[in-house]
Parts: structure tokens; C-alpha cells; sequence
């Protein structure tokens, strides 16, 4: 059984405190927050203690902490929390500037702890089973990656202002899920993007809808499509095309209900809400921590995973600047 | 080349016009129809002439004759035709009189001529793909067969009135459909009828709404649900339950667009009208015809097998009227 | 903050304590078995005690229970703890016998305490999302329904000896289904059962396969369609024509991905376990039976519903072994 | 009725005339091949004359002409057909040279006669409905569009060596519907190429792979993505996301029979052949042709588009060439 502490007590939290209370193999035993009123009440609710994050950190009955804190301060509770002997499970992503990841990422080396990146959507049922299906070479050597991934809404334009932009706020999912279909990195990567569905977004400095073409070494290619509005609920799916066939991972419906009517023939619309629609994927993706660190094996979604994900949004952004084609390795290598 | 004559010069005929033209094995060279102004146009339009059936049945030249007409005039072309030497497709149903389709099929065999009689669905690409699934034991032995049927819309109580009813002018194809993917004969059938859709279909004695559940011999179970109405379009859907597996032949939608909104997820409807839903069956009926006549094989929907539709419908309504399941022996040997 | 009690411990009861265990508005203080190691066990999963079903239904802290033992006591420990004063969530079906449930019923009328039995199926997302649609008129005045229910396997025959048979045992959630959707009770049952799938059923003088056909009393139809065996797992759906469209709740599949190969489009199977496939309708069920309790609202699915889905269900037995359609009147009036 | 020649007697002109052949308002009159055998053949077949195309271009009954000669031929015969009078339906490209394509512009401007291009998917009446939807105003304002264009199998290398390349031979449909969805011409186009299905084709020097990133002036963007192999199928998808909506337009199947065994739920292929996949869009496309003639109207694919879609494509042979994003207007003001 491991003991867990809780940074953070927002949104994404609570949907971890569930998840981290139905394990059979680890039990919520406390809970911190910036605002201690938060902390409390979802502590309260999973019979846990509401601490502050030093305590948390200090406290040595504790195996692991899971990091749900606003991005500013990811980096910073991951060195401290190996650096006091803690497992950690971070949500993305490691930090907005690359150069601050790799700082992470040294410390980390330093304390030896395991450190794994919630890329969520790596332990998503669908996409699951898409990435076995291509281990399994169900479709032969993989040629060609299309990721469309719309949000329902856009977020309001004080939270673009301070996400660090679509390419490492939002497609940094997308960027994770080539890695994880593709395996390795692409060489370049050219982006393009626009403002079409909010002005306010275009005046604060960032796009609403962008795509990404990246070609990797052995010629294969990926595309990214976002959108920051898909008003018919929250667009997630997954294309490859390989030697011997194709994979679709298709969006999950709020229903199966289909009605035929004069008006044509309707099905559910895709789940809304982006915790309804992962919530088996957050589940998944604990247990999969919690595995990896019972076995001492590599975690599923690592530091490293992050920072090239983090590259390939920095690089995203140079593209778009510099109206070219970037590769990979001048954003690595810088 | 076959020199086709064609009787009958309305909706259906004209559909069989254009399939013996299409075909590079047969030539449309005469029409017949009681309105000469109908058959006229029709015969111009394919560059054959206009005729009496007389004329049709006495010319020599003339190798088969596709019977449209009216259903109170089939068994009496189909005897005529085939003792002036043609092969016959005719549409369905063979008669609404049990005994005279059976007083038609002695004069057939005493003629000694081939004759197809029209079940349609059987050579639609959907059913026929189903049909060669079976066969080639993809699903393993049948056990259970779902025929779902829906017409549009209900016809003019005018027609009702001299249709012979819904089991043998609406379900009759749905028996031959039992017949053509279950192999063999019911044993016993047991119906229910309803009106919920026209009042006056209900007073003219019949049902728009009705179910028959049929048990074969060896304990496998059919239904067949039919309605004179689906708003939404042509619903022609066949199920079956096999010990390795299910077969589900479903609709054919207007077109593959998918739209999602706020609304939902919007397809499609299924075609909407029998002659835009079951084109390529009628093309596919045809090609089977000639391919059949050309090799001296047997017809594949045979004068026997409309007999064994019609017995259904009898039984079917017996049952109805007795509310008690009927043998289907008690029909085919009375 | 109810306190719950869990009457058994065995693979439906597991389930139960989650979801109790899991909302917001309950608590598992208690859980009693026949084999108290399994109530241990379970108990401790939650932090409940383990006690006997004595100790469970006398301990006056306890609000309610929760009823998941074999089918022999249900009716006994409804008729127990209501007279203890406690509020009761039974698994179905309420007994095999007709008059035994009919004597629970009035003893629970006399204790006056809320019942509710576990017609799970009401509370799945897409069964609910399609009787809303239903309620809202979206497709007018219900017509035909047609309810497929396959298990993925046979159960072992010492269960079939023992569970009433398959209309008791197993059609019985398609005669609530059927209540669920048309509203009201039947008039007339026409079934009909076969041995198709494995021949030590029929032995034990069982079906595992039936399908029966309902009417109702204003000419609406229903029918039923159940296999023992579907071997690409749980197959559970539902189909209802109105006047003003179709509604279709179809399976839920174990992911989203389809795969093209030279062999085909290859989409997920169905859910093969009921528990997985039925999981959030249990814990929807669970929510309701919550508030309508806290509300002091009827219950969703009453006794009366179970009465009347056994009555359906002895109804079917007889039109079998009479080989006529049954009055639903001879049963309840009996 | 209108009297057409057709120049070419191969496999695409086997399906024109067909077309024409069926079409009520047209009369196939005389064929035309450098294999005068084929177009004895074809001539014989539809009841037309087998002549040169000198004899088709100068007789003076004949209307119109239709060209599915090779493409190194379609605009010199444009030229020759609308300078001798004739209405033209010429299949794409219309030259593999943009200068030749503008010069025969030029010389039609100065004939006077009309010409239509065969991009026959605009006629497919799925991306047709998806086109009438857009017009309509159903998902608002167009934002993003992406093609899918898979081919089943590699050409010959022999064909590729003469075909111009994948952009101008086999992305120039796609560019075509870019132009159709989208309305207008995009700002900049970025391509990107790789071989990744026959060692040859890039030996030859073409991709069998590629994509293409297009940006409109407004913002918009559209991506193309193009593999010359989908071992399962003709892969031809259009997805357009708007405002208030997304718009899919999916394959077109082989028949709607779906089978569930324990392998998973296996749906037909999509249709393996161009001809058989676009069998109803060629039959649209020469109505659309007959009416527009008939009724003076412009035709509803014109030269000037077919030059644009040529254009995009050099434009992407250039950008991949210089590894940056082209702004059309290099190309189209060279």
C-alpha cells in the first residue's frame, strides 16, 4: 500500500484523489493547497489530512506525491519532492521554458527518484489499443500520423495569456501522442497557425487553430490539427496509416443511442468535457504509475518525454515566426 | 443476345427496361402495356417497338418475356408465355390464390420452360454478401433470423384493398428472405397484426403494423417485423444469430456525410424510395436471369419458391385469424 | 450521510459496495455473507465491518440494505429488513415464484418501509438516454419494440437447474426492459424456446434460446429476442419504431478503434462481461435509489415492477408448454 | 438531344460511354482511338460509329466532345474541338505544362465554346451534399479542411515516369476539392514528400507519399494528405471543420453487411476501384455537363479551375524542391 500526498486540490486533483482512493494499492493521506479551504473539503472527503506542501514533502510515511499544482511551479515541487526521496507523478507539462525542464531534469538525475509526466492520454483505452495494435504489427511499419484534436470551447483569454500559447499549452498532448504512436522524434517540424474563432485570443498573441506537418528521419510524416472550438463536444482522434492497414482511434459518444427521424439519423455527440471523456485514462494512468513503481520499472511517461515534447512546441513556435520548416535538433541542441 | 419482351410498361417495368439494356447479354425489343401511349415511350426510349402481348408472346424471334404487370395478370402471362416457348421472369407475387399459383406451376412444368419469379432482395449486394457469409460457414450453423422491414410510407387504402393484405403483398418478400438466408421451410408460423399507422387500413380489414415469429424443424426461429411507416426512410435491415457469430446487413444511406453540431451527430437517412434503395438488385436480378438461361442452370428464385412465400402469408393469416400458431403444413397440404 | 448494510458478498455484491462506497451520500458500515471470509474481505476493502445479516438488520444506525445474496432468500430478507424498519435495494428477481413475491409484497405494504428492486438496466446511460428521448415525444407514439439480449456464454447447467429457467432468469430484464420503454403491461404473450446451443439445457428442461412476442392492449407490439450464447460477447440492445422515428440503443464496444487490413474494417467487440458493460448502470442505479430516498420520492424500479416483469415471465412459461398465446390476465388474476 | 464523340476508347472512356449512353438528353454518335480495334469495339457496343478523330471533330451533327484521350493530348484537342464548334467535356489534367494549359486557355477564349474539366468528385454525391451543406450555412464559416486521398496499390513505375508526378497526377483532385470545399485559391502552399511504399517511385523521382499544407488569405488552412498505397481500399475522406460544425464525408463500402464473431466486428472494405467508387459521380458529372450545355449555363468545372489546380501542384513540387512554404501567387504570376 502506498501512502500518497496531494499538491493541489483544483479540478484535476479531485479527479486524482478518486483515482488514487479506488486503487487497492495506494491510499490519499494528505492533501495540500494553496487555498487550505480546498485542501480540507477534498480531504474530508477521502478520509485524508489537509497539510501544506512542505509537510507533505517532509513527512516520511509518504512514498509518492502527485503533482496537480498550476504550471509555474511543476518544475519546482518535482526537485523538491526527489530531492526529500518522494516518487513523483507530475502533470504536464514539466514547465513553459525548455531550459527550466532541463534544469528539472539534472535535478532529478541528481536525486534518483522516479518521475513520471501525466501524459494522460497514453494510457487513454483507445489510444491503448491503437499503440498495441501497432506494437503487435497488426498494420505493418507505420507511414503516416494524423492527430485532430479540437476542445469544445476556448478558454478565456486570461488563462491563454498565461498557458504559454496553443503549441505547449494544448498540442503539447499531441505532441506526446506522436511519440507515443510514432516511437523517436521527428527531424523537422512546420507549423502554421491562425486566429478564427476569438479575436481576443489573436490580441493576446496566440492562435486558436494551428496544424503541425513533421517528417522523421526514415521519411514517415505526422500532422497535428487543433482547434481551440469544436462546438459539437470535445474532438479526439487518432489516425495512422501503416504498410498493411490503417488505425482509427474515434471519439467516445455520450451515448449509443442512434434516432432516425425525418431530420436525419443521429447518434450522441462526442463526451463534452475533457475529465468525462478521459476519466478511464486518469484511472489507467495511476494504476500504471502505481505498477511501475511497485516493479521498480521505467515509468510509462518520463521527464525526458516531456522536455521533447516541450522542444517540439518551441519549435512549433519558431516555425510559425520564421515561416519555415524547423528542425528538431536546432531547438535540442540549442 | 437474348431478344427480350417486355409486359408491362409502368414504375417497375421501366426499371427492368433500362437493366435489359445495360445488359451486354440481352436486347429490350418489344413493350406491351394496356395504356399502348405508356408502352410506346418506354419502347422508344430503348429503341424497341410497341406491341400487344399477343404479338410479343407470338413472335419468334422473342427468346424471354419479363412480366410487370399487374398481380391479377401474372399466373395467367406466366402460363401463356411459357407455352409460347419463353422463358419467364416475372414479378412477384406469383398470384394472390394459393391455388392458382399451384395450377400455374403445373401448366409451367408441363410447358417445360424456365421461370424466375422476382424476389429482388435476394440479389441485393447487401443480402447476397450475407447470403455467401453464411455459406461459406462464416457465422456457423443459423440459430436465430431478425428480418426488420419498414416501408415509408403507407400506400392509398385503394391499394390496400386489392393488395391480398400485408403478409402477401408487404411480408411475402420478408418470407422469401427467411427462406433464402434460414435454407428450407418453417414449420410452424404464428402472426400478430396491428393498425396503429391508417385507421382506414384497419377498416379495410387489414394491418400496417405486424409480427410473425416462424420455428423450423430443427428449433431455429425467425421474425419478421413489418410497419407501412418509418419517417425517416426505406428500413430494410436482416440479422442472424449464427454459433460463431452475427450477421447484420444493415441499411443504405443517402449519402456517407456526417454532420455534427450542437444538434448531435447527424448521418444520412437510409434511401428512401424501394427503387433507389434496390437499383443494383434489380440490375444484379437481371444479370442472374440471363446468366442462368444462357447456361441452362436453374433459375435462382424459382416458381416453387414464390408458391412457398405465398403459403407463409396464408399461414400467417390463418394464424392471425385463429390466434393460435398454424403448421405450415396445415397450408402446403391442404 | 446514509449508513448502508450489504446483504452477501459474492460478484454482484463487490460491485455494490463501490459504488455505495463511491458516492457522495453513502457510507458501507456493514456486510454480512453466508461464507464470512468473504464478508471480511469485502468489508475490509471499505472499512466496514463484517457482521451476520442478524447483526446488520437489528443494528438501528443502519438507514438501509442492500440485498445481493442468492435468489431463494431475496424475498425473506426484504420482508426482514423492511419490517426491521429499514429502506432495501434487492437484486432481481424479487423469487421465483409468483405467490411468494405477491406475500412479500403485501408484508412489505404492512411494514410501509421504500423497496426497490435492482432492474439495473434502467439506470444504463443509453437505455435512460433512449426512454428520455421516448418521454420528450421525440418519436411519438410508441409502436414496435424489439429488445436483443444475448449472453455471451451459457451459464454451467447446475445453474440452470436452479435459476427458474431462462424467462425467469434471464428474459426477465427484457420484460422490465419492455415496461421501461412501452409503458404498461402487455395484454397477450406468445413464446417460443429451442435448445440450440448447448443440449444438457435442454436436458434440464430449459431453453436458451426464446423469443417472445407481446401485444398490448392498443395494438403495439413488442418482441424479445434472447440467446444463451453469442460468442463476440454481450450483446444488448434495444429498438423501438414510433410514428415519428426509430430510436436504437446499441452496444457498448471495449474501445473506439477500428482497424482496415486487407481483411476488413475491424471495430472492438461488445463488452463480454455484464459487470463491465453494466458498470455505470449500476452506479446510476445506486445514485437513484439514493435520492429517491433522500427525497422520500417512489422508487425508480418498485416491487410492483418485479411482480410484474415474474408474472410476464410465468406468462411466457405457459405459452410455451401450451403452445398458445397467453392473456398476461390469466397469470395476474390467478 | 444532344450528339456527342468521344475521343478515346480505354477504360475511363468505357465509363463515359455509358454515361452518355444512359443519359436521356444525350446519344452517343462515334468513337475515336489510336487503336482503332478499341473503338470498334465501344462503338459496337452502344450503337455509335468507329471513326479518326479528324472525321468526329469535323462533322458538323456532332455537338459535343468528350475527351478521355492521354493527357498529352487533352490540350491540343481542346483546342482543335472548340476551334471546329464543339462543346467539351476533357478529362484532367489538362496539361502537364501550366504554360501549355494557359495557352490553350487562351485559344478556347478565342473559340468561344464551352469546357468543362473532369473532376468528377465535385459530382460524387457525397462530397456534393457535404459542399450543399457548407452552402447552406449548416457548420457557419469553413476553418479547417482535410482530405484524405489514399490510392489502394502504386501505379507501374512505367506510369509514373510520364505522369507528372504525385501532385500534378494524383493530389490535383485533391487540390480540385480544396477549391470546390473552400471557395477560391489558398495564400501559401507547403509540401512535403517521401517514399515510403516502392523504392522506385523514388527512384523515378516522385514521392508515394506526400502532404500538403495549404493557408487561405482569411486564415483558414487546409491539409492534403496522399499515399499511393491503403492495402484495405480506395481511401477518399473529406473533413471540414467550421464555425458551428464539422462535416465528414466517409468511404463509400463495399456492401453494409457487418459480421461479429470472436474475431471483433468486422464491416466491408471500402470500395478497391476508383471506377466502381466514383461509378456515380461519373453519371452526375456528364448530367451536369448535358444540363449546363443545354441550359447556356457556366459549366460547373472550368478550365480556369483546372489550371488552378495545376498550379497548386507546381507550386508544391516547388516548395518541397526548396524546402519552404510557396505563396501561390509565385506560381501564378510567373
Amino acid at each position: 500500500m502506498l501512502n500518497i500526498g496531494l499538491l493541489g486540490a483544483g479540478r484535476i486533483a479531485i479527479v486524482h484523489a478518486r483515482a488514487i482512493s479506488a486503487h487497492s494499492g495506494s491510499r490519499l493521506v494528505s492533501v495540500a493547497d494553496v487555498m487550505p479551504k480546498a485542501a480540507q473539503e477534498l480531504a474530508q472527503a477521502y478520509g485524508a489530512k489537509a497539510q501544506t506542501s512542505d509537510e507533505i514533502l517532509s513527512d516520511p510515511s509518504i512514498d509518492a506525491v502527485l503533482i496537480a499544482t498550476s504550471t509555474d511551479t511543476h518544475s519546482g515541487f518535482i526537485e523538491a519532492a526527489t530531492k526529500a526521496g518522494k516518487a513523483v507523478l507530475c502533470e504536464k507539462p514539466v514547465d513553459l521554458s525548455l531550459d527550466r525542464a532541463r534544469a528539472c531534469q539534472k535535478a532529478v538525475q541528481a536525486h534518483g527518484k522516479p518521475v513520471m509526466i501525466g501524459f494522460n492520454r497514453r494510457f487513454d483505452p483507445n489510444f491503448a489499443a491503437m499503440k498495441a495494435a501497432i506494437d503487435a504489427g497488426e498494420i505493418g511499419k507505420t507511414e503516416m500520423l494524423t492527430v485532430t484534436s479540437f476542445d469544445p470551447a476556448p478558454p478565456p483569454v486570461s488563462y491563454v495569456k498565461v498557458s504559454g500559447g496553443i503549441f505547449r499549452d494544448m498540442m503539447i498532448h499531441d505532441f506526446d501522442m506522436a511519440q507515443f504512436i510514432m516511437g523517436g522524434l521527428p527531424k523537422t517540424i512546420m507549423a502554421t497557425g491562425s486566429c478564427l474563432v476569438d479575436p481576443e485570443i489573436g490580441a493576446a498573441g496566440d492562435f486558436d487553430t494551428a496544424t503541425v506537418t513533421m517528417t522523421y528521419e526514415d521519411g514517415r510524416i505526422a500532422v497535428i490539427n487543433n482547434s481551440r472550438r469544436a462546438v459539437y463536444g470535445y474532438d479526439q482522434r487518432v489516425e495512422v496509416l501503416g504498410a498493411d492497414g490503417l488505425l482509427q482511434a474515434g471519439n467516445m459518444l455520450e451515448n449509443t443511442v442512434v434516432k432516425s427521424t425525418t431530420q436525419g439519423v443521429v447518434s450522441a455527440k462526442p463526451m463534452h468535457f475533457f475529465l468525462e471523456r478521459y476519466m478511464p485514462a486518469y484511472e489507467a494512468e495511476w494504476s500504471a504509475f502505481v505498477e511501475a513503481l511497485s516493479l521498480g520499472e521505467e515509468m510509462p511517461a518520463t521527464l525526458a518525454d516531456g522536455i521533447a515534447s516541450l522542444a517540439m512546441a518551441e519549435a512549433a513556435n519558431l516555425s510559425v515566426a520564421q515561416s519555415r520548416p524547423l528542425n528538431l535538433a536546432e531547438v535540442l541542441e540549442s
